[in-house]
């Protein structure tokens, strides 16, 4: 497994999880499952395949003030601070000529910092059987089997059966779908040829650079000039200054959708991206009454009701399906179908210029 | 009006309006409405009627400390102190011996401090009609109108029309029912006959005593032993000692119901005991959304709820027909017509102990 690294985008926020989620305490920093932030249980499922040293965060520099404390065995080296937030594309430009430098074999994992996955284990096998097929040269990426037509995740059309490595297939990628409309979400789910594009990726780094240099090209000189200041007393400013000017743009649109040799491993890995409060009480087994609380709750004739609470006893009587989520100077409640609007909510804070809560 | 007065009964806690009601922060001393306290409201109605001197409150020394501030124009020696609870009947006996000592013609009216009275004149006219045949002798009790076949509360059955005064009409009570099962709520609702017993009575000081020393000699006795020491050095060692041995009754079951010549004045003041927070929902004029909101609300799809929060914003989507009440230390989320519940809910957190959010 030489030349293998994960590299972790963790630049997120994750507004549907406020008002946990902040933007000086991001969704990866949160406590949702235990005693462990989502950040330290990525951390955690990845440490028995890559070294520390081979894990990379690319983060902002907030952020990074955060999540370092969380891992601190992490080399400090190894979080690629963002000078601003460019979306995936410009992040996986930047953990990828890092890693150029040090490793001109280096295969990457492009993973995330806010996923929950059940099966740490099978997902682990499922990246060594895509390090060998990215090694080959392929772009690889991790389906996820539908279990229902969302419409919030972007979806990967299966072609033929390429090769079977450990025990995984491996198919040609027809193509990229973005997140589509119910109609179309329902079709790609009854033809049972698609998967759910997790955003886990897996390549050479000198291949996904060359995809860049092929698609994006003004991007690609962009890398290539902070590549060139790597390591240099200007590194800081020239980081800076490309930063502001380099285009926004997601990971899937940069290359993804116009990509050579795309290849798609389907895993079962108990994946969730934890999308929004209610996810949590579909994937945590809750307590007798499916429950799932976090903090000091009594509950009389209630069920199936999300708590979260940190430092206040919830007392609820008589409801269910409901998302209550309480913090120091804010609290949400809403059921649980209405999860979702919890983005719209912070969009109409954030009008008010509430920042205090944002 | 010379030798009226007004005896508040300030005693007792409010748990149904827990989590804000505590045992230090009893409903009489809270903002249910507007910037005033439930005290406050009460004195404000009586003092366009009674001088500030001629108004009494009886309440335990942990809530004067908290009312007295309140109301700081009230002499302190207007505050009766009782050692411990022992419901209305002792009370009553206190605050009527100590105006005996003051006024041997003195007419009492026994009040409530939690209460809420949308017509304040006209409950006014209602008390000086109800001085007038008091002073001539009878018992007098305010009897509420019933709007439902309520099961908590005390009924009034009336007899014969005795008089008229002021407007209102005087009639003889049949008889004092407590609190019905609904079979016989209904009975009583459907009768007409009946009123609700709103705990204000109005009486000769000399006649209610006369009453205890008939029907609740013992009482009587251990009044009397403290009326002889009001105003020596044992006064307080005296009313702790017989206060230890009292009878903790209602003034209800300790002479009203066998009480002789008892009067009832039906009254239309728009009371209510406030006697859960779904009360508030239906008293206070909500806004657009029929939302009743102290504190720092933003709702999305929201409607007739109830939102009392302290220092904490407060989102809800999606939402109708709940109480929710933010404290400190602990919060409450209840459908309207789950409210009485919360009394139960207090029950439980005694008996585990947790006296801190008591």
């Amino acid at each position: 497994m030489s030349s293998f690294y994960a590299a972790i985008m963790a630049g997120g926020v994750g507004t549907r999880l406020w008002p946990l989620s902040r933007s000086t305490r991001p969704k990866q920093a949160l406590r949702l499952f235990g005693d462990r932030t989502m950040f330290q249980h990525t951390i955690d499922r990845l440490t028995p395949l890559f070294p520390l040293d081979r894990i990379l965060v690319v983060t902002g520099p907030q952020h990074a003030e955060v999540l370092h404390p969380q891992a601190a065995d992490l080399p400090a080296e190894n979080f690629l601070l963002e000078p601003a937030g460019r979306d995936s594309g410009p992040a996986v430009g930047l953990g990828a000529i890092h890693l150029l430098k040090r490793d001109p074999d280096a295969v990457m994992a492009m993973l995330t910092a806010d996923h929950y996955i059940a099966k740490a284990e099978r997902f682990r096998a499922a990246l060594m059987a895509a390090e060998k097929v990215a090694r080959a040269g392929a772009i690889v990426t991790l389906g996820i089997q539908p279990s229902f037509p969302s419409t919030g995740y972007g979806y990967i059309q299966r072609g033929d059966l390429l090769d079977r490595v450990d025990g995984f297939d491996v198919f040609h990628v027809v193509r990229f779908a973005e997140k589509p409309d119910p109609t179309t979400a329902a079709a790609f789910f009854e033809s049972g040829q698609y998967s759910w594009n997790s955003g886990m990726f897996v390549w050479r780094v000198d291949r996904v650079l060359s995809e860049i240099q092929r698609q994006r090209p003004k991007m690609y000189d962009q890398l290539m000039t902070i590549a060139s200041a790597l390591g240099t007393a200007d590194e800081q400013q020239v980081l800076a200054e490309v930063w502001s000017q380099i285009e926004k743009i997601s990971i899937d649109y940069a290359i993804m959708e116009g990509a050579h040799d795309v290849a798609v491993i389907p895993v079962e890995i108990g994946w969730s991206d934890v999308g929004s409060w209610a996810t949590l009480l579909d994937i945590v087994e809750g307590d007798e009454n499916g429950n799932v609380v976090t903090g000091d709750h009594l509950g009389f004739d209630t069920t199936r009701v999300l708590v979260h609470s940190q430092n206040r006893l919830v007392v609820t009587i008589g409801l269910a399906d409901l998302i209550i989520v309480d913090t120091d100077d804010a609290l949400l409640i809403c059921p649980k179908d209405r999860a979702q609007d919890v983005k719209s909510v912070v969009d109409s804070l954030k009008q008010d210029g509430r920042d205090a809560v944002l």
